[in-house]
C-alpha cells in the first residue's frame, strides 16, 4: 500500500480543494466522501472510487468493514494522521476519505406511476442531504433540482445524505417551469406552497407525479407555482409560519408514496 | 436606554455564560434569545423578557418589529457591536438578544384526544430543535423528553424552534418507561422502532395518543419500547437503514394529526 504522510501531500491538496469548491468538482467531474459508513456505501452502491485515503488506526479497527471499499477502489493511500485531518472537511474525521466519480444515477422519466420531487433554490446543505436520504428511504422514484440549488456534491450534503447520494436518482436542470410543462405532458403537478391551497391530504397522487419545493425563505417562484398543474399545502396551526424545507418535503413525499 | 459599549461587561459575560452552560441556565432560571425573530416572538408569546440588548444598526433598520420586545422587556441596553458579537454564539449576529426566564408551558396530560410526542435521549440540538417547530406547526399537545436529551434552551435548539419554544407545552422527564406506564392508563402509547412492527399508516391514533421516538444511533431503549402499548414503524424501501430523527418525528407526528 502506497503511503501518504505529509499534508503538503499533493492528493492531499487535491482532495482539500475538490471539499471546497464546486466548481473544482464540476471541472474533474468527482467529489469526497467521508466518514466510515459514506465511503464504505460507496463501494456497495457500485460509485466509481478513484482513490481511498485510510489511517493505520482505521484499518486496524474497521478491516472487516472496509474490505468492499479497499478491493474497488483503483488506489488505496495508507495515510498519517495528520494528512487525513488536513484532507477533511469534519473536526474529528473518522480517518476514511475517498474520491468517487460523480454520479449517474439517472432519472427515466418515460415510465408510468413514478413519483418525484423538484426542489427550486434549496440553499441548505443539511436539508438537502436529509432530503435526499428521505427521498432514499421513502422510495421516491427521482430528486430534481435547478441549478441554482447548493451542490449536491458538497460534503454536508454528502455527509447529511448518509449514502443515499448513490442510490436516488437525481438530476439538475436549469429552468424549473419549462421542464414542469414538459412534465405536465405525461403527469400531474403539484407546487407547495404555504397558503391558499388544497391541503396535501386531498391531494390525488396516483399516476405519474411531481411535487416541487421551494427555497427556506422564499419558497417556489411565482413561475414555478403557475407551471404547476395545481397547488397544495400542509395545514398549519398557531402562529407558524412554515415548517423546515426539510421537515415539509419530507412529508409531502410521504404522502406521495403511502 | 442604558448603554453597553465593553465586550467585558458584567451582562455580556453574564449572556456568554447562559449561551454555553445548560447547568447555568438551570441555575439561573433563564435562557437566551438571539436573533430578530426568535426575539420578538418571546414578546409576542408572552414569554418574561428579562433584559434585551439591541445595536443602534438593529434598533434604526427595525424600530417597528422591535416595539413589542421593547416595551415588554424588564430592561433595555443599547449595546456596542463589539460586545453584541461577544454576547452571541452565531457569526453574523443580527444586532437583538435577550435573556429570558425559562418557560412554563405546561402540558395539561388530563385530558383526552391528545396528541404527545415523548423524545428519548434525542442528542443533537438542531433535531429537537426542528421537532419543536414541527410540534407547534401541526399542533402537537405537548412534547415530552428525557432528561438525558439535548437541554431545550440551548441556543441552537432556540434558533431551529423558530418561536416553537415559547408556544409548544413540553415537559423534561426522568424515566421514560415508568411515565409511559401511567400514561397507558389514560391513553395508547406507540414506540417508533426501524422494524418488525405495524406500520405507522394502521394506527389507530383517536384519543389519547404519545408516540415515543429515540436517540438518533440507536432508537428507544428496551424498557421504553416493552412499556408501550405497541410498536410502529415507518416503512423504507432500499438498503436505507433509517431516517434522520427529526424527519422520522415528524412524519409520525403528521400521522398522528391529520
Amino acid at each position: 500500500m502506497k503511503e501518504i504522510l505529509s499534508k503538503d501531500n499533493k492528493l492531499i491538496k487535491y482532495i482539500s480543494k475538490l471539499q471546497t469548491s464546486a466548481k473544482f468538482r464540476r471541472e474533474e467531474g468527482c467529489f469526497i466522501a467521508e466518514g466510515l459508513r459514506v465511503c464504505v456505501e460507496a463501494a456497495l452502491s457500485n460509485a466509481k472510487v478513484l482513490s481511498v485515503l485510510v489511517t493505520d488506526n482505521a484499518l486496524q479497527r474497521h478491516s472487516e468493514e472496509l474490505k468492499p471499499l479497499l478491493d474497488c477502489a483503483e488506489e488505496v493511500y495508507l495515510t498519517s494522521e495528520k494528512a487525513m485531518s488536513a484532507a477533511c472537511d469534519t473536526k474529528s474525521p473518522q480517518g476514511v476519505i475517498c474520491v468517487i466519480k460523480t454520479l449517474d444515477n439517472i432519472i427515466d422519466l418515460d415510465t408510468i406511476n413514478n413519483k418525484y420531487i423538484l426542489l427550486e433554490n434549496v440553499q441548505d446543505p443539511s436539508n438537502l442531504g436529509t432530503i435526499l436520504r428521505t427521498a432514499d428511504a421513502l422510495g421516491i422514484n427521482g430528486v430534481i433540482m435547478t441549478s441554482d440549488c447548493c451542490d449536491v456534491y458538497s460534503p454536508k450534503v454528502c455527509r447529511g445524505a448518509m449514502g443515499a447520494l448513490y442510490r436516488v436518482p437525481f438530476m439538475i436542470i436549469d429552468n424549473a417551469p419549462s421542464f414542469i410543462k414538459e412534465f405536465n405532458l405525461k403527469g400531474k403537478s403539484f407546487a407547495a406552497v404555504v397558503k391558499d391551497a388544497y391541503s396535501v391530504t386531498d391531494a390525488d397522487f396516483s399516476s405519474n407525479v411531481l411535487v416541487a419545493v421551494g427555497n427556506e425563505g422564499n419558497g417556489l417562484t411565482k413561475e414555478t407555482i403557475e407551471a404547476c398543474t395545481s397547488k397544495i399545502t400542509i395545514k398549519m396551526c398557531n402562529n407558524a409560519e412554515s415548517l423546515n424545507a426539510s421537515i415539509a418535503a419530507s412529508i409531502l413525499m410521504w404522502e406521495m408514496i403511502k
